[in-house]
């Protein structure tokens, strides 16, 4: 009986488990995950602090127990993989609650080790109430932290996704937030006119942007955060949660002999496989390759992990798939001003060499005549030479879904005339008769006078 | 100066004389609209029903004197076309407010009436409350009606997306619902699948649906609609809604002698061009070009009527603009199950002689966790042979604009499988990880178990 063996079992380690699995029900399959949980959805542990009664365990899909009993898959929790050996085809791993030291045989691996919370070594980090919130041990801490302590103030550091994910989540619950960024301004890598609307909503919904700080470390008392220090003002604070970025969880992989990218996570080709014959990885350790820029890139996301997860399963088994790649989407929720992007960025454009035109619009996600529709901006960003669309984002309501139509024009190479044209839904409720990614696709085919548009979110 | 003559104002006439204008800004552009309202969004006026104190007049995007002040048309309300006469390049027309009959010249003409409720003879037809909501006359009289009489039960006779828009705003409104089909099912030309869940909310929305019933005439008590008698139960009401279709508007274009195409609209080519030279047809009255199909058909909603006014506009001042068509994509809301389509149908397939495989998945609209989520059903249908995505129907929380990702790919003529590999957006309030858009793809690929998927409708 062949065995592979799958190193981390969170998005793409359980997705690449499950489809070996199916695809040859045959195969041993082990799956060796540090923490106590396989298998959880981490992009929803924001939503369920809001929830005090719902444990953070319920971020959990599938238990061990049931990859074993439904799936065949033996899912085994507090194992830490101390080392890979890539030429005698074994893992050593020590189980974290017995000590227990074992030793592993493998025919194919999979590593899946995921990312980890960037936590600098700043004075003062060790104190309690400064937080991340990565993997679930970390929703667990914030959810007790906030649970047993009741913070009415919240520092967070880190402007992009999960730090203003948060700062939504925390104003929710009543406590009062700063955002401490140390580039000029929050959501780095987004178009300034998406993150102008963003940041009047985070003010409006009253929180606190400190942008062009930085942080130097924590001021305590009785061994607990009561301030963040930074090159200007002292902050105050009850909780610090830090959300400066991830980094590839990569040290068995190098120790192994795994050939790194240039992005620094595990570099895999489409077929999700490593350097060493008998290796893939997937997920938030590794590259994604993207579709529109032609290269691999790092874009650590579920939808992306899980895909590629999947592609290592079956590749692992003797499949040659290769993965179609990534285009960039996502979607983030604060205070009201959601925010989505696909493809690239003018910035991704100019590093690429490529010349684009770019196109705006602020219209509204409901018709004429509804009187709860709220504004929405789409700026496209196209091929100069030929109008294809390369990269979009959107900002304010409707936008979560309204971000795919244009995922889906990218993905298909389409132009902006193509998009222009297309036959998309139209009732009341739902937009106007003329949808603003339409409307946008026109302003780019100078199809539409944009003198005739008013400026939503200038008001 | 040449006179380019709009016979019609609403969507389709009005994009006409907007576009032509705005191309050849030295062109005498004139409306003729027969009521006294020009470019209005008919597609509001049930959701304008809620809103007493809002007037229904408020669903008029420019007036008259803005179409003249701010875009040089000359727009005219109560005029009511007698005659095109095609040879001499005149129309004669009638203010039905003076009762002056006037006689135009023109160089080019487009021919944008409309069309109107199927209202059959029935006995009774002509008391009062027995009323229609195609235009905006029907509308005022239906919000003056319910203002008046303040209806308690409501007859609905038509099952289509109007009828099922009304019985949710007749519900919101407090009036008791019936809705009276002949069909043997609600929901003509959808699927069964995507029927049973509206069908359900429905009736848990306290709407009583009468299928496979038909209409014989009604009763009434001092001029005043009472009853609704069928060939089955007498149902007592205070209002009837008849909403069993349209009709184009085509007796002036025929007797121009303008041909009118197998559906009974008239037939135009892809640049909006009747058989008569300098006379262009667009919106309601006329086909519209089916991609999929590739052939006209007759899908009168207000996206395709605008786009086909700017087409013919386009083309009556010189232009050779072909419009790319449209697939038939649409949406409605009803009582908490909004309903969406794009593409052909399997009954379409079938007439077409296409081959096809047909995928259904349940799933949910947000993430694992998130205590709101709701189902929603995705049915795709996609040809047999080469997988090419055909149509979808989807059901249920989030597929309004969902369909729109469909609409995109089945435009960008891509497969099941290339559905299947797409970069959507994920967040956990927008969308699960694996949006149901791409389970249902893979699905169709054989790439999902379905036996691993629950019905969330079979509860």
């Amino acid at each position: 009986m062949s065995t592979l063996l799958v190193v981390g079992g969170v998005a793409a380690g359980m997705s690449a488990a499950s489809k070996a699995k199916r695809l040859d029900p045959s195969l041993n399959v082990i799956a060796l995950e540090k923490s106590p949980y396989v298998s959880y959805g981490a992009c929803g542990m924001p939503y369920n602090l809001l929830r005090p009664d719902d444990p953070m365990e319920s971020m959990v899909v599938i238990t061990p127990q049931q990859f074993r009993a439904k799936r065949g898959i033996d899912a085994r929790t507090n194992m830490e993989v101390l080392e890979i050996d890539a030429h005698n085809h074994t893992v050593k791993a020590k189980n974290l609650v017995s000590g227990e030291l074992s030793t592993f045989q493998w025919d194919s691996l999979v590593y899946s080790t995921g990312a980890h919370s960037i936590k600098p070594a700043w004075p003062g980090i060790e104190l309690e109430g400064v937080l991340t919130l990565r993997d679930l041990v970390d929703g667990k801490a914030v959810k007790d932290y906030l649970a047993r302590k009741a913070p009415k103030r919240a520092a967070i550091i880190g402007g992009g996704y999960i730090g203003l994910e948060m700062a939504d989540v925390f104003t929710e619950l009543g406590i009062e937030v700063t955002v401490i960024e140390k580039l000029p301004s929050i959501m780095p890598g987004w178009e300034p006119e998406i993150v102008k609307p963003v940041h009047v909503a985070l003010e409006k919904g009253g929180v606190t942007l400190l942008e062009g700080v930085t942080v130097t470390g924590f001021e305590g008392s009785n061994g607990q955060v009561k301030a963040v220090l930074t090159d200007g003002p002292t902050i105050p604070t009850d909780v610090v949660l830090v959300a400066i970025g991830v980094r590839p969880t990569v040290d068995l992989a190098v120790n192994a002999g795994i050939k790194l990218g240039p992005t620094g996570a595990v570099a895999v080709d489409r077929e999700m496989r490593t350097n060493i014959p008998g290796i893939w990885a997937a997920g938030d350790c590794a590259e994604q390759w993207h579709r529109v820029l032609q290269r691999p890139a790092y874009v650590p996301l579920g939808t992306n992990a899980n895909k590629q997860g999947r592609i290592a399963g079956e590749n692992a088994v003797g499949g040659h798939v290769a993965w179609e790649g990534m285009i960039g989407t996502s979607v983030f929720k604060t205070l009201g001003a959601d925010a989505a992007r696909t493809g690239i960025s003018r910035a991704e454009a100019k590093d690429a060499g490529i010349d684009v035109a770019v196109s705006m619009i602020d219209a509204f996600d409901q018709a004429h005549g509804m009187p709860g529709r709220k504004p929405m901006r789409v700026i496209l960003i196209s091929r100069k030479d030929n109008g294809q669309l390369l990269g979009a984002q959107l900002v304010g309501a409707g936008v979560a879904k309204r971000v795919d139509i244009l995922a889906t024009a990218i993905w298909a190479e389409m132009t902006v005339k193509d998009v222009g044209n297309l036959d998309l839904a139209y009732a009341p409720p739902f937009s106007p008769v003329w949808d603003p990614v339409i409307v946008a696709a026109n302003i780019a085919e100078k199809d539409v006078d944009p003198n005739g548009l008013e400026c939503r979110f200038c008001k």
